[in-house]
């Protein structure tokens, strides 16, 4: 998307065939920079820390992790151990495994001198699909919020999204943030209600600078008031992301997606998930007892970070010194409080008929 | 209750019999410092700017500040204007209101010149008829944490609790809290859920340093994260306070209390409200309508309080710095989503008919 006077990408490859830029996202909303990553351990540590987090992106920047990780070693070993390096990670979002088998399943059909290549071309092409695909979540979500917008009468429609499923979480246009650029640039008036997302507030800082940058009305709420917005008939949609959708329709998101799917059912507000196929993992039907929670440090719970009145960035305990935190970091939201699972080949029922219908073959695009 | 070696009420009358001393709870968890309150201005600002806070704290605190007001001017006069004045600090908690009708009915009785004396014994009184209340809600509140106990087996039991219901927002002992330190001291193990609360994080910074204080197992969560530990069976009953309840059992409450409410309701969890009878409102019925929602600064949101590495306290900002935000401070639970009010009198049924049962008279104790 543009940032100032110049269009970007959250991943960029380089000429050079080997590195990739990326936005650094630890240093939004108070700094936007590129930075370079050139090894596969930067890749790794890049996931990890989340330099670049959301399934998509993640699933990206693992591919060409394993691009870089074939310029030291592209044995058949070298491809087996990268592959399961990157995979370890992150555990939760289904994209990671998904992108990095399908890298390593394209590689070994070539020679070793030649691996390197390969596989940084089919990090590139994965990252044009990527764009592809959330262009296409766009267009089946846009006829979703003109529907809404007609309703409401004129006035605008009132989406409420948690965390960051924008263009930071995947290449370009994101997830969730999709159809609500199309609509914005189709002049449907929008509103939207930003959940600061603690701990890491990928609302607050994220997709509020992914709205500022693209002039959409935007307002950010603590996660508790989500629920009390619905409830007082302020909030028209509610449209998450996911970083892994079971066959049968249950959501892992951002911790706190849950509640407001309760919220959300509570009070008759649609519920919609933007999944691209990648996020979808056909294996698992259950997802409260097969998705992997990661459970991420606690002192992103007793630390935030922030700027202070000089812009100097900074972080604060906000917790006593002897007081322990847990930090899961993602949540299931069960199929049937979920409306509807927007995809790249339109809108599915958050069940297991809902997806095969749109996906025959039970499998993603591409792969 | 104990700091350190010695005991302290979060609000304690000083022997000149014109003045409070209260704990400073901005400067909580970092700082534990006693400040002195003298006139009505210091009183009002102390309530609005939260140096105090908590709905029976705030009713006790405008008691005493009506009575410093006559040391100014009581005249009938003076009376109804330091009431006004006093009443506009804040708008949700209807202790306030309640503490200073008492207290201007008390100081009418007699003539201007012992107005203040009379003011100040009412609020006194007032301030030990908190401190046995929450006492009482600690003894109907015991046999049921005593029961859930007994159901789980010998674990501790996994109590959820959000905001500050605690001994600082209360004279002494708290409402939610007072039956979970009547439990640590007769010996249940327990372990408390604690939602840190955002904005203000009254729960990681006040809740958590009680229960550090008290010697209570605790662990801060991000408010997200509650209707996933109950999903997931780790909560085996949510307690917490109230600002307003009205008498049909609507429970007005701090934002994000409502979202763990339903689902509490969808994973079987029991739901309490601790309720001393100055929070309930006689006069209403339908709390979505009727309990006005304060809504405070969106810097609250914008900006997070902490302490640096170094423990000096700064502030930073989390949002882009074009980006808005919206603070309602409260919401409402209705009365069908919560399992039973815990008064003074007993535990009632969230309902009219309930609330009756133990408050026949349909007013409060002491008023």
């Amino acid at each position: 998307m543009q940032v100032g006077q110049r269009w970007y990408r959250s991943i960029e490859g380089v000429d050079d065939g080997r590195s990739v830029r990326i936005v650094d996202q630890r240093r939004l909303p108070h700094h936007f920079e590129m930075a370079a990553l050139t090894t596969v351990e930067e890749a790794f540590a890049a996931i990890r820390e989340m330099w670049v987090r959301g399934a998509p992106l993640i699933g990206v920047t693992a591919a060409f992790g394993l691009a870089m990780a074939m310029n030291e070693d592209p044995s058949d070993d070298g491809v087996d151990r990268a592959l399961q390096y990157l995979a370890s990670s992150r555990p939760t979002a289904v994209n990671l495994f998904w992108a990095l088998e399908r890298v390593a399943r394209r590689v070994r059909t070539h020679p070793p001198d030649a691996r390197a290549e390969a596989a940084y071309r089919c990090a590139r092409e994965m990252a044009e699909e990527d764009v592809e695909r959330n262009r296409a979540i766009g267009d089946h979500g846009l006829p979703l919020l003109r529907e809404l917008s007609e309703r409401v009468g004129g006035r605008p429609l009132n989406v409420l999204t948690h965390c960051n499923a924008g263009w930071l979480a995947t290449v370009d246009w994101g997830t969730a943030t999709a159809p609500i650029y199309r609509a914005h640039a189709e002049g449907i008036p929008l509103h939207v209600w930003v959940s600061e997302t603690r701990p890491r507030l990928q609302g607050a800082a994220l997709t509020a600078w992914e709205m500022s940058g693209q002039g959409i009305d935007h307002t950010v709420v603590v996660d508790g008031a989500g629920a009390s917005l619905m409830r007082g008939g302020e909030v028209d949609v509610v449209l998450v992301g996911t970083d892994r959708t079971t066959r049968s329709g249950d959501v892992a998101n951002k911790i706190g997606t849950y509640g407001k799917a309760l919220a959300a059912a509570d009070n008759g507000v649609p519920f919609y998930v933007a999944v691209p196929s990648p996020s979808i993992d056909w294996s698992v039907a259950d997802g409260d007892a097969e998705i992997p929670i990661e459970e991420r440090s606690a002192s992103e719970v007793t630390w935030v970070t922030g700027v202070d009145e000089g812009g100097a960035v900074r972080e604060v305990r906000i917790v006593p010194e002897a007081t322990h935190a847990r930090n899961p970091a993602f949540d299931v939201t069960p199929a049937d409080r979920v409306t509807g699972l927007i995809t790249e080949r339109g809108i599915a029922e958050a069940s297991e008929e809902g997806l095969r219908r749109l996906f025959p073959d039970g499998s993603s695009d591409g792969s």
